[in-house]
Protein backbone atom coordinates (compact mmCIF):
# COMPACT_ATOMS: atom_id res chain seq x y z
CA UNK A 1 0.00 0.00 0.00
CA UNK A 2 1.20 3.09 -0.90
CA UNK A 3 0.95 5.59 2.21
CA UNK A 4 2.04 9.36 0.84
CA UNK A 5 1.83 10.45 4.56
CA UNK A 6 4.77 8.26 5.10
CA UNK A 7 6.52 10.60 2.66
CA UNK A 8 5.72 13.77 5.20
CA UNK A 9 7.93 11.41 7.71
CA UNK A 10 11.14 13.04 5.46
CA UNK A 11 12.35 15.90 7.81
CA UNK A 12 13.00 17.87 4.44
CA UNK A 13 9.60 17.18 2.85
CA UNK A 14 8.52 18.60 6.29
CA UNK A 15 10.55 21.28 7.18
CA UNK A 16 9.59 22.81 2.99
CA UNK A 17 6.17 22.45 4.25
CA UNK A 18 6.57 24.43 7.04
CA UNK A 19 8.46 27.47 5.04
CA UNK A 20 6.10 27.10 1.84
CA UNK A 21 3.32 27.14 4.05
CA UNK A 22 4.36 29.82 6.46
CA UNK A 23 5.52 32.20 3.30
CA UNK A 24 2.24 31.50 1.34
CA UNK A 25 0.46 32.87 4.46
CA UNK A 26 2.70 35.75 4.43
CA UNK A 27 1.36 36.57 0.50
CA UNK A 28 -2.20 36.10 1.42
CA UNK A 29 -1.78 38.83 3.74
CA UNK A 30 -0.95 40.72 0.72
CA UNK A 31 -5.28 40.82 -0.27
CA UNK A 32 -5.82 41.75 2.81
CA UNK A 33 -3.41 45.19 3.07
CA UNK A 34 -4.77 45.79 -0.20
CA UNK A 35 -8.12 45.62 0.74
CA UNK A 36 -7.29 47.57 4.19
CA UNK A 37 -5.70 50.45 1.92
CA UNK A 38 -8.59 50.50 -0.16
CA UNK A 39 -11.07 50.93 2.08
CA UNK A 40 -9.80 53.73 4.83
CA UNK A 41 -8.55 55.39 1.34
CA UNK A 42 -11.46 55.01 -0.61
CA UNK A 43 -9.57 53.60 -3.73
CA UNK A 44 -11.83 51.88 -5.30
CA UNK A 45 -11.41 49.51 -8.72
CA UNK A 46 -14.66 48.69 -9.38
CA UNK A 47 -17.79 50.60 -9.35
CA UNK A 48 -20.18 47.79 -7.36
CA UNK A 49 -16.96 48.40 -4.47
CA UNK A 50 -18.24 51.82 -3.58
CA UNK A 51 -21.79 51.31 -3.84
CA UNK A 52 -21.89 51.91 -0.15
CA UNK A 53 -20.13 55.14 0.11
CA UNK A 54 -22.86 57.09 -2.53
CA UNK A 55 -24.45 56.27 -5.82
CA UNK A 56 -24.91 57.25 -9.68
CA UNK A 57 -22.24 60.11 -10.77
CA UNK A 58 -20.83 60.18 -6.86
CA UNK A 59 -19.39 56.64 -7.35
CA UNK A 60 -17.27 57.78 -9.76
CA UNK A 61 -15.05 59.80 -7.41
CA UNK A 62 -13.87 56.35 -5.42
CA UNK A 63 -12.87 54.78 -8.83
CA UNK A 64 -9.33 55.76 -9.23
CA UNK A 65 -5.63 54.54 -7.90
CA UNK A 66 -3.78 55.68 -5.30
CA UNK A 67 0.11 55.34 -4.34
CA UNK A 68 -0.23 52.99 -1.06
CA UNK A 69 -2.81 50.85 -2.97
CA UNK A 70 -0.38 50.73 -5.84
CA UNK A 71 2.29 49.58 -3.85
CA UNK A 72 1.00 47.27 -1.90
CA UNK A 73 -0.11 45.88 -5.27
CA UNK A 74 3.38 45.78 -6.39
CA UNK A 75 4.60 44.09 -3.40
CA UNK A 76 2.04 41.58 -3.77
CA UNK A 77 3.22 40.65 -7.75
CA UNK A 78 6.48 40.85 -6.66
CA UNK A 79 5.86 38.24 -4.24
CA UNK A 80 3.78 36.40 -6.85
CA UNK A 81 6.85 36.35 -9.27
CA UNK A 82 9.39 35.32 -6.74
CA UNK A 83 7.70 33.21 -4.37
CA UNK A 84 5.67 30.71 -7.39
CA UNK A 85 9.31 29.62 -8.20
CA UNK A 86 10.31 28.98 -4.81
CA UNK A 87 7.94 26.55 -4.90
CA UNK A 88 8.01 24.84 -7.68
CA UNK A 89 11.85 24.61 -7.34
CA UNK A 90 12.02 23.80 -3.14
CA UNK A 91 9.37 20.97 -3.58
CA UNK A 92 10.99 19.39 -6.63
CA UNK A 93 14.60 20.23 -4.65
CA UNK A 94 12.94 18.30 -1.57
CA UNK A 95 12.07 15.58 -3.04
CA UNK A 96 15.94 15.12 -4.85
CA UNK A 97 17.45 14.37 -1.17
CA UNK A 98 19.21 16.89 -0.25
CA UNK A 99 21.34 17.22 3.13
CA UNK A 100 18.56 18.36 6.07
CA UNK A 101 21.04 21.49 7.30
CA UNK A 102 21.69 22.59 3.37
CA UNK A 103 18.51 22.35 3.21
CA UNK A 104 17.14 24.43 5.85
CA UNK A 105 19.51 26.62 5.45
CA UNK A 106 17.63 27.69 1.81
CA UNK A 107 14.62 27.87 2.94
CA UNK A 108 14.79 29.80 5.94
CA UNK A 109 17.15 32.87 4.52
CA UNK A 110 14.73 32.97 1.52
CA UNK A 111 11.37 33.31 4.02
CA UNK A 112 13.76 35.74 5.91
CA UNK A 113 14.51 37.82 2.75
CA UNK A 114 10.75 37.86 1.78
CA UNK A 115 9.94 39.32 4.64
CA UNK A 116 11.77 41.75 4.97
CA UNK A 117 11.68 42.22 1.04
CA UNK A 118 7.72 43.34 2.11
CA UNK A 119 8.80 45.55 4.83
CA UNK A 120 11.35 47.25 2.58
CA UNK A 121 8.79 47.56 0.29
CA UNK A 122 5.85 48.73 2.70
CA UNK A 123 7.33 51.41 4.95
CA UNK A 124 9.27 51.94 2.83
CA UNK A 125 13.14 51.43 3.70
CA UNK A 126 15.68 53.43 1.13
CA UNK A 127 17.28 51.64 -1.40
CA UNK A 128 19.09 49.27 -1.42
CA UNK A 129 17.45 47.49 1.01
CA UNK A 130 14.37 46.34 -1.03
CA UNK A 131 16.69 45.50 -4.23
CA UNK A 132 19.53 43.63 -1.65
CA UNK A 133 15.80 41.37 -0.15
CA UNK A 134 15.02 40.65 -3.76
CA UNK A 135 18.70 39.18 -5.25
CA UNK A 136 19.04 37.23 -1.96
CA UNK A 137 15.26 35.40 -2.27
CA UNK A 138 16.61 35.70 -6.06
CA UNK A 139 19.89 33.68 -5.12
CA UNK A 140 18.37 30.98 -2.84
CA UNK A 141 15.92 29.83 -5.79
CA UNK A 142 18.62 29.87 -8.13
CA UNK A 143 21.26 28.09 -5.97
CA UNK A 144 18.26 25.46 -5.91
CA UNK A 145 17.66 25.19 -9.35
CA UNK A 146 21.75 24.34 -9.91
CA UNK A 147 21.50 22.11 -7.03
CA UNK A 148 18.24 20.28 -8.60
CA UNK A 149 20.21 20.11 -12.03
CA UNK A 150 23.48 19.21 -11.28
CA UNK A 151 22.09 16.04 -9.57
CA UNK A 152 18.79 15.04 -11.43
CA UNK A 153 19.60 16.41 -14.96
CA UNK A 154 16.99 14.67 -17.37
CA UNK A 155 15.75 16.18 -20.94
CA UNK B 1 11.45 0.29 -6.44
CA UNK B 2 9.74 3.38 -6.59
CA UNK B 3 6.41 4.03 -7.98
CA UNK B 4 5.43 7.15 -7.77
CA UNK B 5 1.82 6.20 -9.30
CA UNK B 6 1.20 4.55 -6.36
CA UNK B 7 1.23 7.90 -4.44
CA UNK B 8 -1.83 8.48 -6.78
CA UNK B 9 -3.90 5.44 -5.13
CA UNK B 10 -4.46 7.60 -2.69
CA UNK B 11 -7.73 9.47 -2.70
CA UNK B 12 -6.70 12.43 -1.01
CA UNK B 13 -3.92 12.80 -3.46
CA UNK B 14 -6.49 12.02 -6.68
CA UNK B 15 -8.95 14.25 -4.85
CA UNK B 16 -6.56 17.04 -5.25
CA UNK B 17 -5.15 16.31 -8.31
CA UNK B 18 -9.46 16.25 -9.70
CA UNK B 19 -10.02 19.57 -8.32
CA UNK B 20 -6.62 21.02 -8.80
CA UNK B 21 -7.15 20.50 -12.57
CA UNK B 22 -10.34 21.80 -12.28
CA UNK B 23 -9.48 25.00 -10.54
CA UNK B 24 -6.82 25.89 -13.06
CA UNK B 25 -8.45 25.03 -16.14
CA UNK B 26 -10.98 27.65 -14.99
CA UNK B 27 -8.00 29.73 -14.79
CA UNK B 28 -6.72 29.24 -17.87
CA UNK B 29 -10.09 30.42 -19.41
CA UNK B 30 -9.19 33.77 -18.35
CA UNK B 31 -6.83 34.26 -20.96
CA UNK B 32 -9.40 33.43 -23.30
CA UNK B 33 -11.98 35.41 -21.97
CA UNK B 34 -9.24 38.51 -22.37
CA UNK B 35 -8.38 37.56 -25.55
CA UNK B 36 -12.28 37.51 -26.69
CA UNK B 37 -12.80 41.11 -24.84
CA UNK B 38 -9.80 42.60 -26.44
CA UNK B 39 -10.65 41.51 -30.37
CA UNK B 40 -14.41 42.50 -29.53
CA UNK B 41 -14.31 45.96 -27.86
CA UNK B 42 -10.86 46.04 -30.01
CA UNK B 43 -8.65 46.92 -27.09
CA UNK B 44 -4.59 46.42 -27.32
CA UNK B 45 -1.89 46.47 -25.52
CA UNK B 46 1.04 45.97 -27.99
CA UNK B 47 0.96 47.78 -31.95
CA UNK B 48 1.78 44.33 -33.76
CA UNK B 49 -1.71 42.71 -31.91
CA UNK B 50 -3.91 45.48 -33.82
CA UNK B 51 -2.41 45.44 -37.66
CA UNK B 52 -4.62 43.38 -38.78
CA UNK B 53 -6.83 46.73 -38.07
CA UNK B 54 -5.17 49.35 -40.00
CA UNK B 55 -1.47 50.67 -40.08
CA UNK B 56 0.71 53.44 -38.61
CA UNK B 57 -1.02 55.99 -36.96
CA UNK B 58 -4.49 54.58 -37.37
CA UNK B 59 -2.70 51.68 -34.87
CA UNK B 60 -2.50 53.69 -31.79
CA UNK B 61 -6.48 54.09 -31.56
CA UNK B 62 -6.16 50.29 -30.70
CA UNK B 63 -3.58 51.15 -27.93
CA UNK B 64 -6.11 51.86 -25.17
CA UNK B 65 -7.57 50.50 -22.00
CA UNK B 66 -11.24 49.40 -21.46
CA UNK B 67 -12.89 48.49 -18.56
CA UNK B 68 -14.55 45.07 -19.32
CA UNK B 69 -10.63 43.72 -20.53
CA UNK B 70 -9.56 45.41 -17.90
CA UNK B 71 -12.11 43.69 -14.84
CA UNK B 72 -11.54 40.20 -16.63
CA UNK B 73 -7.67 40.90 -16.21
CA UNK B 74 -8.50 42.05 -12.77
CA UNK B 75 -10.18 38.81 -12.07
CA UNK B 76 -7.63 36.87 -13.82
CA UNK B 77 -5.16 38.34 -11.14
CA UNK B 78 -7.12 37.57 -8.33
CA UNK B 79 -7.47 34.39 -9.39
CA UNK B 80 -3.68 33.79 -9.55
CA UNK B 81 -3.39 35.68 -5.98
CA UNK B 82 -5.71 32.97 -4.01
CA UNK B 83 -4.95 29.72 -6.58
CA UNK B 84 -1.22 29.70 -6.18
CA UNK B 85 -1.60 29.62 -2.09
CA UNK B 86 -4.10 26.88 -2.28
CA UNK B 87 -1.89 24.64 -5.02
CA UNK B 88 0.76 24.61 -2.71
CA UNK B 89 -0.94 24.38 0.71
CA UNK B 90 -3.52 21.78 -0.83
CA UNK B 91 -0.52 19.78 -2.16
CA UNK B 92 1.29 19.73 1.15
CA UNK B 93 -1.70 19.43 3.08
CA UNK B 94 -2.84 16.24 0.82
CA UNK B 95 0.64 14.61 1.66
CA UNK B 96 0.10 15.52 5.24
CA UNK B 97 -2.58 12.25 5.96
CA UNK B 98 -5.62 14.24 6.10
CA UNK B 99 -8.89 12.99 6.77
CA UNK B 100 -10.66 12.13 3.42
CA UNK B 101 -13.83 13.77 3.99
CA UNK B 102 -12.38 16.55 5.80
CA UNK B 103 -10.18 17.05 2.89
CA UNK B 104 -13.00 16.85 0.40
CA UNK B 105 -14.88 19.37 2.30
CA UNK B 106 -12.05 21.66 2.18
CA UNK B 107 -11.36 20.95 -1.79
CA UNK B 108 -14.87 21.84 -2.79
CA UNK B 109 -15.61 25.08 -0.94
CA UNK B 110 -12.54 26.11 -2.42
CA UNK B 111 -13.20 25.43 -6.45
CA UNK B 112 -16.92 26.08 -5.41
CA UNK B 113 -16.19 29.83 -3.92
CA UNK B 114 -13.63 30.74 -6.84
CA UNK B 115 -15.93 30.12 -9.35
CA UNK B 116 -18.66 31.96 -8.03
CA UNK B 117 -16.05 34.83 -7.32
CA UNK B 118 -15.26 34.99 -11.04
CA UNK B 119 -18.78 35.27 -11.56
CA UNK B 120 -19.59 37.33 -9.14
CA UNK B 121 -16.97 39.78 -10.95
CA UNK B 122 -17.80 39.27 -14.73
CA UNK B 123 -21.63 39.68 -14.50
CA UNK B 124 -20.92 41.90 -12.12
CA UNK B 125 -23.47 41.22 -8.82
CA UNK B 126 -23.35 43.33 -6.24
CA UNK B 127 -21.17 43.57 -3.21
CA UNK B 128 -20.97 41.77 -1.12
CA UNK B 129 -21.33 38.63 -2.98
CA UNK B 130 -17.44 38.75 -4.64
CA UNK B 131 -16.11 39.98 -1.33
CA UNK B 132 -18.06 37.26 0.62
CA UNK B 133 -16.54 33.89 -2.29
CA UNK B 134 -13.33 35.45 -1.62
CA UNK B 135 -12.69 35.33 1.63
CA UNK B 136 -14.68 31.99 1.89
CA UNK B 137 -11.74 30.72 -0.53
CA UNK B 138 -9.01 32.39 1.82
CA UNK B 139 -10.59 30.43 4.97
CA UNK B 140 -10.22 27.38 3.31
CA UNK B 141 -6.52 27.54 2.28
CA UNK B 142 -5.93 29.22 5.76
CA UNK B 143 -7.57 25.75 7.57
CA UNK B 144 -5.42 23.70 5.18
CA UNK B 145 -2.06 26.01 6.57
CA UNK B 146 -3.55 25.41 10.37
CA UNK B 147 -4.21 22.12 9.43
CA UNK B 148 -0.25 21.45 8.13
CA UNK B 149 1.39 23.60 11.09
CA UNK B 150 -0.39 21.89 13.46
CA UNK B 151 0.69 18.52 12.78
CA UNK B 152 3.76 19.18 10.78
CA UNK B 153 5.86 22.20 12.36
CA UNK B 154 9.33 21.47 11.55
CA UNK B 155 11.69 25.00 11.55
CA UNK C 1 11.17 4.15 5.95
CA UNK C 2 9.62 6.41 3.31
CA UNK C 3 12.21 7.69 1.26
CA UNK C 4 11.27 10.91 -0.85
CA UNK C 5 14.81 11.03 -2.64
CA UNK C 6 13.49 7.23 -4.36
CA UNK C 7 10.46 9.45 -6.21
CA UNK C 8 12.91 11.22 -7.99
CA UNK C 9 14.30 7.57 -9.40
CA UNK C 10 11.22 7.86 -11.50
CA UNK C 11 12.05 9.10 -14.85
CA UNK C 12 9.10 11.39 -15.55
CA UNK C 13 9.44 12.96 -12.15
CA UNK C 14 12.83 14.02 -12.83
CA UNK C 15 12.16 14.75 -16.52
CA UNK C 16 9.40 17.06 -14.89
CA UNK C 17 11.57 18.94 -12.27
CA UNK C 18 14.29 19.56 -15.00
CA UNK C 19 12.07 21.10 -17.23
CA UNK C 20 10.43 22.76 -14.09
CA UNK C 21 13.16 23.90 -13.24
CA UNK C 22 14.28 25.54 -16.55
CA UNK C 23 10.97 27.21 -17.45
CA UNK C 24 11.02 28.82 -13.73
CA UNK C 25 14.41 30.07 -14.15
CA UNK C 26 13.81 31.73 -17.41
CA UNK C 27 10.41 33.33 -15.88
CA UNK C 28 13.26 34.59 -12.84
CA UNK C 29 14.41 36.00 -15.75
CA UNK C 30 12.00 38.64 -16.35
CA UNK C 31 12.73 40.01 -13.37
CA UNK C 32 16.19 40.78 -14.42
CA UNK C 33 15.04 42.41 -17.95
CA UNK C 34 12.26 44.60 -16.34
CA UNK C 35 15.38 45.63 -13.71
CA UNK C 36 17.87 46.11 -16.60
CA UNK C 37 15.43 48.10 -18.58
CA UNK C 38 14.26 50.14 -15.57
CA UNK C 39 17.98 51.29 -15.37
CA UNK C 40 18.66 51.89 -18.73
CA UNK C 41 15.63 53.65 -19.82
CA UNK C 42 15.24 55.78 -15.88
CA UNK C 43 11.64 54.53 -15.66
CA UNK C 44 11.06 53.78 -12.38
CA UNK C 45 7.69 52.51 -10.02
CA UNK C 46 8.42 53.93 -6.28
CA UNK C 47 10.33 57.52 -5.68
CA UNK C 48 13.18 55.56 -3.44
CA UNK C 49 14.38 53.22 -6.38
CA UNK C 50 15.59 56.57 -8.26
CA UNK C 51 16.98 58.85 -5.71
CA UNK C 52 20.19 58.20 -6.75
CA UNK C 53 19.45 60.26 -10.09
CA UNK C 54 18.13 63.06 -8.21
CA UNK C 55 15.80 64.44 -5.41
CA UNK C 56 12.89 66.13 -4.14
CA UNK C 57 10.86 67.50 -7.22
CA UNK C 58 13.65 65.86 -9.86
CA UNK C 59 12.82 62.71 -8.86
CA UNK C 60 9.04 62.71 -9.85
CA UNK C 61 10.05 62.73 -13.74
CA UNK C 62 11.50 59.57 -13.38
CA UNK C 63 8.08 57.86 -11.57
CA UNK C 64 6.64 57.53 -15.12
CA UNK C 65 5.59 54.30 -17.24
CA UNK C 66 7.53 53.30 -20.55
CA UNK C 67 6.51 51.05 -23.38
CA UNK C 68 9.40 48.73 -23.04
CA UNK C 69 9.41 48.16 -19.50
CA UNK C 70 5.49 47.59 -19.78
CA UNK C 71 6.28 45.17 -22.40
CA UNK C 72 8.40 42.92 -20.34
CA UNK C 73 6.03 43.21 -17.33
CA UNK C 74 3.01 41.75 -19.29
CA UNK C 75 5.43 39.27 -20.93
CA UNK C 76 6.20 38.57 -17.31
CA UNK C 77 2.64 38.00 -16.23
CA UNK C 78 1.77 36.21 -18.92
CA UNK C 79 4.25 33.75 -18.06
CA UNK C 80 3.24 33.65 -14.48
CA UNK C 81 -0.68 33.19 -15.68
CA UNK C 82 0.42 30.22 -18.22
CA UNK C 83 3.74 28.44 -15.67
CA UNK C 84 1.09 28.16 -12.93
CA UNK C 85 -1.19 25.82 -14.63
CA UNK C 86 1.91 23.90 -15.85
CA UNK C 87 3.50 23.45 -12.69
CA UNK C 88 0.50 22.26 -10.77
CA UNK C 89 -0.89 20.25 -13.71
CA UNK C 90 2.09 19.18 -14.61
CA UNK C 91 3.37 17.83 -11.26
CA UNK C 92 0.36 16.04 -10.46
CA UNK C 93 0.23 14.45 -14.28
CA UNK C 94 4.01 13.09 -13.33
CA UNK C 95 2.72 11.30 -10.77
CA UNK C 96 0.16 9.71 -12.84
CA UNK C 97 2.36 7.47 -14.18
CA UNK C 98 1.88 8.26 -18.21
CA UNK C 99 4.44 6.90 -20.58
CA UNK C 100 7.74 8.45 -20.36
CA UNK C 101 7.78 9.20 -24.02
CA UNK C 102 4.33 11.53 -24.00
CA UNK C 103 5.48 13.26 -20.94
CA UNK C 104 8.35 14.36 -22.41
CA UNK C 105 6.96 15.37 -25.77
CA UNK C 106 4.40 17.43 -23.39
CA UNK C 107 7.26 19.18 -21.64
CA UNK C 108 9.55 19.58 -24.43
CA UNK C 109 6.99 21.49 -26.58
CA UNK C 110 5.53 23.32 -23.23
CA UNK C 111 8.89 24.62 -22.38
CA UNK C 112 9.83 25.11 -26.14
CA UNK C 113 6.54 27.09 -26.92
CA UNK C 114 7.23 29.55 -23.71
CA UNK C 115 10.64 30.27 -24.60
CA UNK C 116 9.19 31.90 -28.24
CA UNK C 117 6.90 33.38 -26.85
CA UNK C 118 8.83 35.49 -25.06
CA UNK C 119 11.03 36.06 -27.77
CA UNK C 120 8.07 37.24 -30.07
CA UNK C 121 6.55 39.53 -26.98
CA UNK C 122 10.00 41.24 -26.30
CA UNK C 123 11.61 41.78 -30.09
CA UNK C 124 8.90 41.92 -31.09
CA UNK C 125 7.96 39.15 -33.66
CA UNK C 126 4.63 40.52 -35.76
CA UNK C 127 1.31 38.86 -35.17
CA UNK C 128 0.32 35.60 -35.27
CA UNK C 129 3.67 34.48 -33.80
CA UNK C 130 3.26 35.42 -30.03
CA UNK C 131 -0.67 34.25 -30.60
CA UNK C 132 0.84 30.34 -31.58
CA UNK C 133 3.44 30.50 -29.32
CA UNK C 134 0.52 30.99 -26.54
CA UNK C 135 -1.82 28.25 -27.89
CA UNK C 136 0.81 25.79 -28.38
CA UNK C 137 1.92 25.73 -24.67
CA UNK C 138 -2.16 26.09 -23.67
CA UNK C 139 -2.51 23.38 -25.38
CA UNK C 140 -0.35 21.30 -23.98
CA UNK C 141 -1.66 21.99 -20.14
CA UNK C 142 -5.02 21.52 -21.44
CA UNK C 143 -4.16 17.75 -22.69
CA UNK C 144 -1.40 16.64 -19.58
CA UNK C 145 -5.13 18.18 -17.36
CA UNK C 146 -7.52 15.95 -20.18
CA UNK C 147 -5.12 12.53 -19.74
CA UNK C 148 -4.95 13.08 -15.67
CA UNK C 149 -8.86 13.74 -15.26
CA UNK C 150 -9.60 10.52 -17.64
CA UNK C 151 -7.17 8.71 -15.45
CA UNK C 152 -7.72 9.73 -12.15
CA UNK C 153 -11.21 11.21 -12.08
CA UNK C 154 -12.10 11.88 -7.84
CA UNK C 155 -14.60 14.16 -6.98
Amino acid sequence: MANPAKLMDNEVLMAFASYATIILSKMMFMSIATAFFRVTKKVFANPEDCESFGKGENVKKFLRTDESVERVRRAHLNDLENIVPFLGIGLLYSLSGPDLSTALLHFRIFVGSRFYHTMAYLLPLPQPNRGLAFFVGYGVTLSMAYSLLRNRFYL
